[in-house]
């Protein structure tokens, strides 16, 4: 076996055989196969692509790289929640907490954001004091005592996908249906996971800009979560306008806070509903309430041991921003766009995210959003208002901004996408 | 501009730009792009194709990398040949020191071989004596004595076709036409000459299969040398039988020597005159007669004074393999094929080339030919004699050669292919 003739075959619009498979991804993570044959054999399989069989294969291949999780010793049943990722996307953190007090065990190992999108750790880190790196064992206590924890993946589990990853970022094969699928799915299946909901993100602030795209990305992630064993539905959900009303790292966790408090932006609240209701049912436990637990308090209280679980003080201030910049409606109408990618970029040249892996984020950065598509508008009524440590930067967010903000003439009809789009499963 | 937009661009299909094509050759030769990042734009080369404007950009770009040799000095016209590649392809042994004897100086800059094709120097450096490696003034000088030279080609030319050149052999993005195009008319173009004659091989033991494809890569070539005030042509050869009846570094330096003496197998000499031809034509000399400088010595003449003047003795004896294992014929009849890729990997196995580049070649290994297609057998004869220091290796060789000796009962009619098949300019 060598990498040139797998590489070949691929490229020949061949079909993968197991043995190609598991050896090409077990050769390259013991450094055998060299980046730049892994690299051309991804952009052979973005092109030319691969089928359910090889995809199946090649995501077993990625988990039997690395470790396995084993959460059978907890006394309640694990379920899990994956987003492929979007603007003001912050659903993980009153969802974990809610599920947990509804009675299901969850393991959220999430990750840092890159590029325009937001990563959950990012989000969490500046509540004071909160500590996303977990080890194994107090990952299990936290779990075991709270019924949720949201940390850091660890380098165990599917570290085949974690050089894979990181290449397919600086060689332009990331939007590739079979490696995305396959990359979501090994590490999830690996945590252990029993229950899973796929939160697949459809418009232009998701990997995924149209509908059939996305179809095919849910489809193809829950035959692979059928086929090892894991309770596996997805949802697809709208991303073409920012998921509730902020955009950054404190501006959404403080968001998420209102929205365990009983109140918060109606579409965060819905899709928070729906994925819980989702992700209890997917574990055996259909008839839990979350909108009674949102209602009580008791997702609430679940938030606060979960962070002060993880060294975090959930009655601290969290950071504001040094300057604030606010625009303002251009005219009167319907707002029609708020583009999701638009606000996303906006944010990420503001300071929340980072342009490279080792690049620190700001934890005040971000965008407040001040009206939703579909809201009537005054001329000249604050539409955004932008946070920053860096206020140089106000000039490139707002030519990110450009385009990606459309007003209709009053009384012109307009129907906002529903928030959650469709479900596969 | 970043290499992930240049690679994007060309996987989705797109035309890359002159200022994409100028930045990456140039960001990839000063280590900027990586090579993972290469080898993926490499696949989608491969994949998606170049349309001439970006090989023609993407030549210019890698001679840009590097130095340009000037032959203007000299009082001679330059005329050169590059052969794609094929089995018991010694054509520029006889060659270059024929054509310098017709009055053309030929500055023949040759690599090693990899893989199932031989390489020239590998094939002269069977000589005892004889030194590939010539500074760029004694390249001139054997150059202005001479007229002929055959040497190693210099680190200064189109550096970024070495560098890319090396990627794609590990990473399954060798047989692209824009690739290999790109490849060779680079380095001939930064070489300066001023007329150019391409031997394109066609068959099994060739980079081209079909003849479609062969074309399709002679005339991009032509294209490329005219566009860059090169006279070219192209003859399509035919490589689904060795060349001679010789594949092995020694073995074809002795047919080379019974050329030049007036003897030598007839489709051995029929190419050499054939290239010979459309080099002095191309330099215009279409007067020079090199049949006569065969027949007259003359050629001789020239091949021993070429050989000297770079350390070899054109009078010592060539290496000899320790051990033969000689193939007989299992049939009376017709010998309908006697397959190039077949004995190309058996006389590779024999120890003739070489799996990594670092790996040394046998000087005396190879395979001797004792019949052709077309030629009438009898039973047992001998049809092969196998030659190696490592008699270990016979099975290999005999496994490769498994299926590609066919022999048709007697009577079968059957017309062997010509040697030259096209040609193109």
């Amino acid at each position: 076996m060598d990498a040139i003739s797998v590489i070949r075959a691929k490229r020949d619009n061949g079909r993968l055989t197991d043995a190609q498979i598991d050896w090409i991804i077990d050769a390259y993570t013991r450094g055998e196969v060299a980046h730049e044959q892994m690299s051309a054999l991804a952009m052979a399989i973005y092109l030319n692509g691969m089928d359910r069989a090889e995809i199946a294969r090649w995501t077993a291949a990625m988990i039997a790289s690395g470790e396995r999780m084993d959460f059978s010793a907890l006394p309640r049943v694990t379920t899990d929640k994956h987003s492929t990722g979007g603007v003001g996307d912050k659903i993980t953190l009153p969802l974990a907490p809610l599920v947990a007090a509804c009675g299901a065990a969850v393991p959220q190992l999430s990750g840092r954001g890159l590029g325009h999108t937001g990563g959950t750790l990012d989000k969490l880190e500046s509540i004071p004091g909160w500590r996303a790196a977990l080890s194994n064992g107090e990952m299990m206590a936290v779990l075991a005592d709270v019924g949720s924890v949201i940390c850091a993946a660890g380098d165990g589990l599917a570290p085949a996908d974690k050089k894979l990853y990181a290449l397919r970022d600086v060689t332009g094969t990331v939007e590739s249906i079979p490696l995305i699928a396959s990359s979501i799915m090994s590490k999830k299946i690996a945590e252990g996971t029993s229950a899973l909901v796929l939160d697949v993100k459809v418009g232009s602030g998701a990997f995924m800009k149209d509908i059939a795209a996305a179809r095919e990305l849910a489809t193809t992630m829950v035959g692979l979560g059928t086929d090892h064993g894991v309770n596996t539905v997805a949802l697809l959900t709208d991303m073409s306008t920012p998921l509730g009303l902020t955009a950054g790292n404190a501006l959404e966790v403080r968001e998420s806070v209102e929205v365990l408090a009983g109140g918060g932006p109606a579409d965060v609240v819905e899709l928070t509903l729906a994925l819980a209701r989702e992700m209890l049912a997917a574990a055996g436990l259909p008839d839990a309430d979350p909108a009674k637990a949102l209602a009580d308090g008791s997702a609430m209280d679940h938030w606060r041991r979960m962070i002060l679980a993880q060294g975090g003080d959930p009655d601290a201030d969290l950071p504001v921003a040094r300057e604030q910049h606010v625009v303002n409606a251009s005219s009167a109408g319907v707002l029609t766009t708020l583009d999701a990618y638009a606000v996303g970029v906006a944010a990420w040249r503001l300071g929340a995210g980072r342009a490279r892996r080792e690049d620190p984020v700001q934890a005040g950065a971000g965008i407040e959003l001040h009206a939703k598509p579909g809201d009537q508008l005054v001329a000249g009524q604050p539409l955004l208002t932008l946070h920053t440590d860096t206020p140089e930067k106000f000039p490139y967010a707002l030519e990110a901004l450009n385009g990606g903000v459309l007003i209709a003439p009053k009384g012109t009809e307009f129907e906002p996408n529903a928030v959650v789009l469709d479900r596969i499963g």
